[in-house]
């Protein structure tokens, strides 16, 4: 016998919580084919070296998961993010029709210590649009990541944006930090270490006091993006950087629908090192949780595959916290554990009646409602229980009167009726009953 | 520069193949939870000692993915099938109502030698059925494999069946085989190498040729259940296994629905370890490609890990294969580049047609209709291309006539048809249009 263990940091999704993701998962994916993206999928793996030089070394060194395989002495790493693989495989791909606008469903790995909330895989829900170097891309990006926090009712959603090549004009002209990016990975972590924590981070990569303080001062910038936009452009008026930023970011900005709620804050960084134009990040006010979703342009990444550059621009929504925050919202309730419509019940295991029973459950399935029937020959109050515990919403009982009448009684858990009815009328009943819920209970 | 390369025998899903993908296992789901089977996931990683001594020799040593983690010093393996994560899972949580009845649709990954329609990562549809010991289980797997197979219009459908103790009642007391596992995973290869192929194959593993011809004969074996059964009965009729495993079918076949085309076929062993009771294949005749699905009951597997029997059946569907099938009898057709309902050309982008354009997109999508709109700043006429080659059924032109008078016009890509209509009609009519394809395009 060997002890059954689950590997540390990763879990396992039972009916109660997989029904609830596949129903949060759908909502989302809905949402990107109404905005015209399209499925894709690439495989888990990747050679190690595709993934190699694109995400920062704490990630490469630290993060990814690696491992040469036994037989052929190669080096993999399973998928550490979505955006390289599809990187890779528009590189292979030049033929398609730009722009190549997909969605990808699917999870990712990372070597981080497992903590609360945090596993070492995790589902990432990603929307790009590669080919276009214009800011109604990006825009859309925007609005389709805001649409699904809006759909499942996230009323405080707030959309951080800031842009790499202001933060460029600013670090690396005006503050002369000629290696921006380990900053910028510094300042990503603000929400987690806050500003002390931040200063101590940046003092360990070499930065003296003042610079730190000027740093930070010059990061404390944020509220709404006409009037930050405006100061920046007049302090900054002869830095082409940040000109060129702010310029796209006015003009992204006239794309986005009216109530989407924006605010421009210089200390988003974003620690990816392949991002070089807009990037945002999703929040919610309460409960504080930190970003949901987050992503931005990155006209550099493609090239490092395909030699020649493929503007794009990208977002990915962060399942795991959109649950765990819709759940302290009470926006998501784990409260199906089961798909199932209907329990049948035998109340007489002879030949005919379990006959009849079988009809009456192969009826209902042909007519897409979820049944169960017992496979345990159990009694009937042990029957009754299962279907309890599953919380199954209707109950049929099958006896030798309702076989002798062609009937079936039913009963309704949460409205205690039952009824007995004629077989003919069964369907029409429970799909009365259920009401939206036949076919899916997703 | 990398070179873009993806590691060999994976591969990519471009939108094409997973639209056609997503609908087909969204069909299979619909039918298991019809079945009352819920959804279930488990990481795509195991310990390396959750999934050694369950699978046979080769599977283990040649074709598990199996590394060590460079950080941890741990070996882990990529799951290789969805059962034994599922039995892991169900030794872990021992107070899941029984039966535990979950489908499980994911990847596994296996080393396999890349050939045309193998790849490395792949994907399984399982059904299992734990905690019931009875036919009627056995009976529920066979009838909604069998069910998923005629309801995607494969006609020629044909369920073989064995029992694990029919065989080890002939092989171990009558031809007294002790360890008959290696003469299983000889006889499971008879669809691929062939007759002479199991014999050379027997011969290699020590048998005498005498025993090679008896074995032949014996699996020679195969038709109508009840005629073949008896037959065995007579045959064996002191052998307690055999008389178990006869006695298990008959019961098994008498909940199975009529219509449902049963082959008891002596030669069919599967090649994993761990079944013991009923086992089966589901093979159509035309194409000649094997069998599309399989699984048995595996009474001893759980207890592995759980110390304790808890009787488990199941089967699990190829999806590759069955695509690979339907596509050869025409029953599936790629034919699909994008779920995009309509693609929005703007003839004019001066502000407020360019305004007035999104209006029109926003209003579609809010009403579940999939929508693109030029993102390139191209020219009607490139715009117009990039709508045929994804082949986006409606094309709406939006310029300074359609904006003054809150009209669009529609173009029907199939019927040919140009309209002018008023932007509030625009809704109804699209869906008229599209039909049954309004919402989603899967």
């Amino acid at each position: 016998m060997s002890e059954p263990v689950i590997p540390r940091g990763f879990r396992d999704f039972p009916p109660e919580v997989m029904i609830l993701r596949k129903k949060i998962l759908s909502k989302i994916e809905r949402i990107f084919q109404r905005y015209g993206f399209d499925p894709f999928d690439t495989p888990a793996i990747e050679y190690l070296e595709t993934l190699s030089g694109k995400y920062g070394e704490e990630a490469e060194n630290k993060l990814m998961w690696r491992f040469k395989d036994p037989w052929s002495e190669r080096w993999y790493a399973l998928r550490y993010d979505l955006t390289v693989p599809m990187a890779r495989y528009v590189a292979m791909n030049r033929h398609i029709p730009m722009p190549f606008k997909r969605y990808h469903i699917a999870p990712v790995w990372r070597h981080e210590e497992p903590q609360k909330g945090r596993y070492r895989e995790f589902y990432q829900c990603d929307v790009d649009i590669v080919g276009s170097p214009y800011p109604e891309a990006d825009a859309e990006i925007l609005e389709v990541v805001w649409k699904v926090f809006r759909e499942f009712g996230f009323e405080s959603v707030k959309i951080l944006v800031n842009d790499r090549r202001i933060l460029r004009g600013v670090f690396e002209k005006e503050l002369s930090i000629s290696d921006p990016m380990p900053v910028y990975r510094a300042i990503d972590k603000l929400d987690k270490i806050g500003v002390e924590g931040v200063e101590n981070e940046l003092k360990k990569i070499g930065l003296n006091e003042d610079l730190v303080r000027k740093i930070m001062k010059t990061i404390d910038l944020r509220g709404d993006p006409s009037e930050i936009l405006g100061r920046l452009e007049e302090m900054y008026r002869d830095n082409k950087d940040v000109v060129e930023g702010t310029k796209f970011l006015y003009e992204m900005i006239s794309y986005l629908p009216s109530g989407i709620n924006i605010v421009f804050d210089l200390s988003l960084v974003r620690g990816l090192d392949y991002y070089t134009g807009p990037i945002f990040e999703a929040v919610v006010e309460k409960p504080r949780i930190g970003s949901l979703a987050g992503g931005g342009r990155y006209d550099d990444l493609i090239a490092l595959f395909a030699g020649e550059k493929i503007p794009s621009t990208g977002g990915s929504i962060g399942v795991e916290r959109l649950i765990d925050a819709g759940v302290e919202l009470g926006i998501f309730k784990f409260d199906k554990k089961t798909v199932t419509h209907v329990f049948i019940v035998v109340l007489d295991r002879s030949r005919e009646i379990m006959s009849y029973a079988y009809d009456v459950a192969r009826m209902l399935r042909e007519n897409d409602i979820n049944v169960s029937i017992d496979l345990m020959r159990r009694s009937v109050s042990k029957q009754r229980e299962y279907a309890r515990k599953l919380m199954i919403p209707l109950i049929i009982f099958i006896g030798r009167r309702e076989y002798e009448t062609s009937k079936v009684t039913i009963y309704h858990t949460e409205t205690q009726e039952r009824n007995e009815i004629d077989k003919k009328d069964l369907v029409d009943m429970i799909r009365k009953i259920l009401g939206g819920e036949a076919g899916s209970r997703l």
